[in-house]
Order: structure tokens, then sequence, then C-alpha cells
């Protein structure tokens, strides 16, 4: 008994030291969980990751297009060097042709007032191709481009955007929207993805999977990606064609699923595409000048 | 001393807790650092922001260019609504042009050989007014295009970006590399950095700051940026000039603090531009053939 009473205090600190590692023990895996949801390495463990641009929903490295510097060189050494030749403007053309893509480009607009008729599936084809030129990531084309034209599943994509976007409204706006309710209804209600003849829906490929199974990196692919949107918004204004630039909030799960993509890919943007209506309106909105986006050093 | 026995055990327990809770305060903030490292509100304070697009470096809303749905339409009704009038082309003509967009895009390559010749500084202009045609995250137009010219200022950034890259070249790459000094210093020295007549260095502005000195919502800013940066290197392709889509890796706070920038910026992209060298080559790279990237529904 005396024996007892002297190891109490053993005892305790033990029982106490192994309830402390109990309790440490699930805070550090919610710890790392927020930065591992996609199975993404830890920062830590990649000390070559830019603080600036760490993004817990992807793997990350050094943005580079052609396999080349930082962390891919295994990949560059694999590819002979060519002689590049470019096609070389004399000054006069290239200010020509700077202003004119400017202006075309200046042009453009979102809008939402979409034409029912039909596009030539080939247009739609290049601009594709034009997107899946834009550099990415160690040259891994992390992109995926679903082109919906069957009216059912455009209209299964309405019905689950709409859902979402109206929780989204009266969740975020509250009281002061519910009430008027008929201006929301304008925002949440969108037409034009049974109208528009195309939807393109982007989804960007969080990593690869090599042939034996594991994971193949995707550097930087939200950015890469988004890099070959800009490629695709031009394209498409090129032709004369419109579209929303909208990435739909909380719906990439369910749009995925009825699309049958991979687990692999997130929905990154929602792109109705097609002739504008010929009532089409636009915000009357301007764009900062060039002082106000350039420093000039 | 019979009740300080017996006290023993509950002060041994009190010490324990006391220790225990000393040990899970500094895990508790090391948790939520990562996520708050821009000073962003954490994820479950939005729960309007998709999963998928969740990224712990900038704050995020919806995607949309024109002060338009689910979370600005504050903005939007400040707005008159008026006519949109696109151009027309006819089926051939578009075929035409979405053909010639994509053959001039394709020509595309990242280029690491500049040469020094100048260009003239309103084409850069024109190519960055060109960028800022971008949608962006309810029209915050979330970008700065810093345009070095000045040999000095260029220098600096180069033994910046050198310094950081060869940090990262050797704590990535080990032994393997080290022994191949030669092959690496290829990697991590950037000539082109002193070479090209321009350095176009993009920061994506985090938030923006309101007169009253609160912070704005900068929604999406990565992804808007990273689309601008799209419309950027059309724009560049379009006059024959070439350049190297690099995320210099943690050059950011340097090279921030060196040009100026304010703390809401932070650096995405340093661009270097010019014409090609003469002698310049490319790794033997293809792209994906179109079925690789498009799935048709």
């Amino acid at each position: 008994m005396a024996l007892l009473s002297v190891l109490t205090p053993f005892l305790v600190v033990g029982l106490c030291l192994v309830i402390g590692f109990m309790l440490l023990r699930p805070r550090e895996t919610e710890a790392t969980s927020p930065t591992s949801s996609a199975g993404a390495p830890q920062a830590d463990h990649r000390p070559w990751v830019d603080q600036d641009l760490q993004d817990d929903t992807e793997d990350k490295g050094n943005e580079d297009e052609d396999g080349d510097p930082v962390d891919s060189n295994e990949e560059e050494e694999q590819h002979l060097q060519v002689p590049y030749s470019a096609s070389r403007y004399p000054k006069e053309s290239m200010l020509e042709r700077s202003k004119d893509f400017y202006t075309l480009m200046n042009r453009r607009r979102t809008i939402r007032f979409i034409s029912p008729e039909p596009v030539p599936r080939e247009v739609i084809d290049n601009a594709i191709l034009t997107a899946g030129t834009a550099p990415s990531g160690a040259h891994t084309e992390p992109w995926t481009f679903v082109v919906v034209s069957d009216p059912e599943t455009k209209h299964q994509i309405r019905r689950i955007v709409e859902k979402e976007e109206e929780v989204n409204y009266l969740q975020r706006m509250g009281d002061k929207w519910v009430k008027d309710l008929s201006k929301l209804r304008t925002n949440w209600i969108k037409e034009y993805l049974d109208v528009a003849p195309y939807l393109i829906l982007v989804f960007k490929q969080i990593h690869g999977i090599l042939p034996n199974g594991n994971k193949l990196t995707h550097y930087y692919n939200e950015i890469s990606v988004s890099i070959s949107c800009g490629l695709l918004l031009a394209a498409l204004q090129n032709v004369g064609l419109v579209t929303v630039t909208s990435t739909p909030l909380n719906c990439g799960p369910q749009l995925r699923l009825i699309l049958k993509r991979p687990a692999n890919e997130k929905l990154l943007m929602l792109l109705p595409v097609g002739y504008p209506a010929c009532d089409a309106t636009v915000p009357e909105l301007k764009r900062k000048p060039l002082d106000d986006i350039l420093v000039h050093i």
C-alpha cells in the first residue's frame, strides 16, 4: 500500500503523458489535413516552393513550359534541342499588329445573352487547340476541355449550377437580398446554360498518373490552365463568339461526376459559348487606363 | 506530510494539464498560420467558396468579369446596361480565322535565348493593354505589370533570381546533380535577365484598398491574373516577340521590395521579353493531340 502511495505520482505522470500524447496526435492530423486535401506533398517537404505561390489544392513546383528548369531537367535532357525560327515583322507592322490585336481583344465582354444559333464545331475545336498551346509547368499540359452540346446534359448542368447558386446567394447575401427576390432571380437563373450551343467545362488535372500507377506532379496546374483559358478567350473573341467566364461555386464535384471525369480533375471554369443574342446588353464598365496597370522602371 | 502525500497526485495532474495546455497552444498557432499567411480569411468563414478552388494565398469569391453575379451585384447595380454590338463573321471566315489564330499561337515556344536588340516601347504598352482586357473577379482588374528596362534594376533582379535558383537546385536535386555542375549552371544562370530589353514582372493584387482604408476583396485574383498572362503571351506572339513563362521560386518578396510594390501585391510571373536570338534553340517537344485534351458530350 505504501509502495502504491509512493508510486502514485509516477503512475499519474505516466497517465498524463499518455493522455497528452493522445490529445496531440489528432491535432497534428487536423493541422496537416487542410494542406494535404488533394494528396499534395506538404509545404515543408518542398522547401523550394515560393511562399507567395503555395496553394493547398494542388501540387506545385516551378512553372515552365518546356520541361525545363528548376525541377524538371530530367525531362529536358530527353529532348533534342532544335533551332527555333520565328516570324519577324518590321517595326511599323509590329506596331500595327499590336494595336489591332488590342482593339480586337478590347471589344471582348462577358455576354450573358447568348443566341441558340448553331456554331460550326470545327471553330470550337480550333479554339481548344489554341488553348492547348499554352505553356504549362514542366510541359505537363494539365487540362481537359469538356465540350457539351447534348441538350440533356446541358440541362443537367444548369440544374446543378442554379441549385448551388441559389444557396450561394441566400447564404451570402442574407435578408437584404432575400427581400428583393426578383433582382436575385436574374442572377441565379442561368438560361444561357440551356441556350448556348456549347458549354465548355475546363478541368485542371491536379496530378497525372504514371503507367506504374504513381502520381505525376502537375506543377502550377491552376496557373497553367488559367493561362490556357486566356488563350481560349482570345480564340473565341477572334471569331466573334462570346462567353461568360464563370467558376460555378460548389458545383465542381457534381459536375465532374455527371461528366464522368476522373478524381484527379477539378473543374476550374465553365464557359457557355455561342454568338451573342441580337438584343445582348452589357453593364457600362470601363477598364483601367494604362497608367493604372503599368509601372515602368 | 501525510496531507502533502495525499495531494501529490492532484498536484501532478494539475501540473500535467498546465504543461499539456502549453504544448497544445503553440500547435494551434502553427496549424492556422499557413492558411492565414496573406491575412486571408479562413475558409470556414467563407462557406460559399468552392472546395475545389480554395487557395490559402488569397481572398476568393466568384469569378466574373463585369461586376456581376453571385457576390458583387452591388457593383453591377451601379452600372447602366448598354447594347452590345459584336463583329459577325461569315462561317468560312470564322473557320479561316480560327485556323490562322491557332497556327500563329501554335508557333509560340518558351525561348531562353533572347536578343539584346531594342524593342519599341509602344508595342510592349499595347501588349499590356491587351493583358488588361482580361476578365477578373467582380471586375477588380487585380494586376500590376512592372516593365523593367533599366539595366541596373535588371541586373539586381538577375542576382536575386540566380541566388535563389542555385539554392533551389541544390536543395532539390542533391548529390546527383551537384556532381554535374556544368549542366546545372546552364539552368540556374539566367543570362536573359540581363540581356532581354524588357522584363515584365506580373503582380497579383491579393486585395484592394478602399478609400476608408478597408480591404476590398479581389475574388480569384490568381486565376484572373493568369488569364491576363494568357492574353499577354498571345499579344507578344502576335508581334513576333518571345518570352520565358517563369515563376521565380522564393524571389517574390525580395523582387517586390526592390520594385517598391506594396504589400498587397505578390509576384505571379516574371517574363523576359524581346526578339529571339538568331541562334535560339528549343527542346523538341510535341503538344498533345486534340483527342487527348477535348472530350465531346
